[in-house]
């Protein structure tokens, strides 16, 4: 949505990338990686997500006019300019090279796996490093709380409609796309609908009902507009009150023809209300009536509905989902991995740290995960020059390697799927991972685990 | 940031509008106002924030062909077409013509108080909902965070640099900008201080150190560049080797006639870090150095390091702050307050609901506050026809009505103020509340508060 601008970075990859150039560093090639350091929501995996944005942004990275005249004016602490004049041409003038290779939409990835690899000039991978962050981190977070989502559900219809407790604007068009990427089944997001082709899909607001004299007149209104596509918001005084004038309403539809579709609970104890709102139906003759349930829901809390035997039919999930509230973002990284030193040969590089978890991996990486028809049997992380030896792992019988060619030398090689082959990707991996969640094993391959062994010692010598 | 699109609504928003013109309703004049349920953090306030979205939103309304054709395309569950031909003919020539009324940004504000009044046409009413809310919910919950963050910091300077970690680029944008209304002094968001003229910051990546064969020579390297502003972060392999090193080329630079900026600390014990690392400047003669602290950061960690006296002169806040880490949601709510009937009469609107907390407000609303030259003392909210009797709080001398016309039939009337005259509202204004903060006092005025418990009642009957 963002109108792509080669200033979606931080100040400091600017300021870098002058050092890089200032020292002749700029075109020395180097490698980074993009992953995560751990599962969000105690969970068991991520839902990659975002790569859309990346190749949209790369595709169209270059830098204005206007922006080299922002960049002019910047001023250093002590006074002076910021940027020299020199950097700032090589800037207007500067294109993207890089190859990258990155996991599909709706890959199901794991923690310390690179979903992303960017090879090419130090420069432009350093100043590439908070935009493409920017674009996976928060859609593969929403991707992944949907997914979580989807499992609780069982299948029922998820609606997911958080576009007004949303990180604003755009935060509300990336979240619809990925909570749909994710598994949910329509959007309220009209705007999501338009751009992305993702189904949409509302009932009414509380002021619908209060913009008429009393409730049954609100419903027999809205009947009169929506006929057989009529979902009954029921709770705007009383839960109870208002299913029985939902009734009323569906048998004046039924003698136009029509059926009443569905009634909406969002407030109270939706549980026990949703027992009896289905009694009240069934008995009235709408057995084939829907409840949608709405407020406050996340995978948690439908989980807990369905264990209680709640007759819920579909679910409308907003602000939890959308903020992907009990953990709002996730601790993705992009760290150098290697670089050519002035022999053109590969310096792998890692960084330790006092915090073990934070150590990075050096290499040039792919991941391959082994399965069988059925599941997932491992995933194993190696060194594109080291390579790997083991065809197989045990129980296994295919292969395939994750992260695929997106850019060449900066050229789009990658074509992308259709938003509902994504979907398709995320449902299926889910069903392949689920068997082994729990204990899923990630293994670094023998060869590049002794290096990054070496390196590591090397560094605390 | 966004191209503001009419469809940036709720899909339910469409097919209401479409409700109240099919029953002639569309025209009928409605008040609906914007405002939030509960304090978000524990805190005691909310800075408001979002309305220049909101202006550009309104001063761009209209549905383009593009948005009518895609409109057309929508179908209903069951099968037939969601929109008739001629409704969306009505859209597509719509116009804005409401009245606004709103808080400017920066200003403090309470739960329960309206912070946007939208008076016109019910339709137009009822199809800005999603958008009004998505505009000031997200940019509201930042700048009130920032605040917080800003009053721990006492007075130290505070960097924003989420953007990595933000909901998608424009809600990296969005945040960067309420963060500076909130309080902050720099953003590393390149973009956003190119839009809004905040001042840009940074220092220095891991990837930076790892280029280099060593983290000496990484750090010369970046002195050479960067002269009298040079921030070495020392935490890629071990922080006080880092440190040493950081003196080494202190001393360099000092014998070039510039001086060693700071040190960043990004990792490890940074209360017991900063206590070392200080001592080790000085007894080098580095007292001006700064250190500069980052990582998880947020107004709790700060105050508690602030608390063990550990010399820090700068803090860097991304992800908390930027995500609004342990609340990522404002809980706002848009509610019908008064509508004409058929008569031409008002008719004030409430909801009541099981759940107190959710009974909405009728009337048409505007929020008084009583203050003296030194503090704030209360807030009245009252209603424009009933009035309000009392001219002064016990102890006030002066009042403000805070909500100021910002819409008159569709024209803006409104003199955005700078961003940084809006950050300085929100310092006078968390200032002036301070002293009152635990206990401030919101009332309703009595005629109103009458008003709504005789709506009340006979809802209950």
């Amino acid at each position: 949505m963002i109108l792509p601008s080669a200033l979606l970075t931080d100040q400091y990859e600017l300021i870098m990338a002058q050092g890089y150039w200032r020292l002749d560093m700029a075109e020395r090639e180097a490698v980074f990686y993009l992953g995560y350091r751990s599962n969000p929501f105690d969970g068991n995996h991520v839902i990659a997500c975002g790569l859309a944005e990346v190749i949209k942004f790369l595709t169209h990275y270059a830098f204005s006019e206007s922006d080299i005249a922002y960049l002019q004016s910047c001023r250093a602490p002590d006074g002076g300019t910021l940027f020299s004049p020199k950097f700032l041409q090589y800037l207007s003038e500067l294109k993207f090279t890089c190859d990258v290779d990155a996991v599909p939409e709706g890959t199901l990835i794991q923690p310390k796996e690179p979903f992303l690899r960017i090879q090419g000039p130090l420069l432009q991978c350093q100043l590439l490093e908070t935009a493409l962050m920017n674009f996976v981190n928060f859609a593969s977070l929403i991707a992944t709380k949907a997914s979580r989502v989807y499992l609780a559900a069982q299948g029922d219809s998820i609606m997911e409609f958080g576009l007004r407790r949303a990180q604003g604007p755009d935060g509300g068009v990336t979240a619809s796309r990925a909570a749909f990427i994710g598994g949910c089944h329509s959007t309220s997001n009209v705007l999501a609908g338009k751009l992305y082709g993702i189904p949409i899909q509302g009932t009414q607001a509380h002021s619908w009902i209060m913009a008429f004299p009393n409730e049954l007149e609100a419903f027999r209104a809205f009947a009169k507009t929506m006929k057989s596509n009529t979902v009954l918001l029921v709770d705007t005084y009383d839960t109870v009150c208002g299913v029985k004038n939902a009734i009323i309403v569906g048998k004046e539809l039924r003698s136009e023809g029509h059926d009443l579709a569905g009634v909406r609970l969002d407030s109270g104890d939706v549980g026990a209300l949703s027992k009896i709102t289905r009694k009240m139906l069934d008995e009235a003759g709408f057995e084939k009536t829907r409840i949608v349930v709405s407020g406050d829901l996340d995978e948690y809390r439908i989980e807990e509905l369905k264990q209680s035997g709640a007759p819920i039919n579909a679910w409308g999930v907003g602000t939890r989902l959308i903020t992907s509230h009990d953990q709002p973002s996730l601790n993705t990284i992009y760290k150098l991995a290697a670089i050519k030193n002035s022999d053109d040969q590969w310096d792998y590089k890692l960084k330790v740290s006092d915090h073990v978890k934070k150590t990075t991996m050096a290499g040039i990486h792919q991941v391959r995960r082994y399965f069988t028809n059925d599941h997932f049997i491992g995933d194993c992380v190696y060194d594109l020059n080291l390579g790997i030896t083991e065809e197989f792992l045990p129980g296994s019988d295919q292969y395939e390697d994750l992260l695929v060619p997106i850019f060449r030398k900066g050229n789009l090689l990658y074509e992308q799927p259709s938003i509902l082959s994504m979907q398709s990707r995320t449902k299926t991996q889910l069903k392949q991972f689920l068997k082994n969640a729990e204990s899923y094993p990630v293994t670094l391959e023998p060869k590049l685990s002794d290096l990054q062994k070496k390196l590591g010692a090397k560094i605390e010598s």
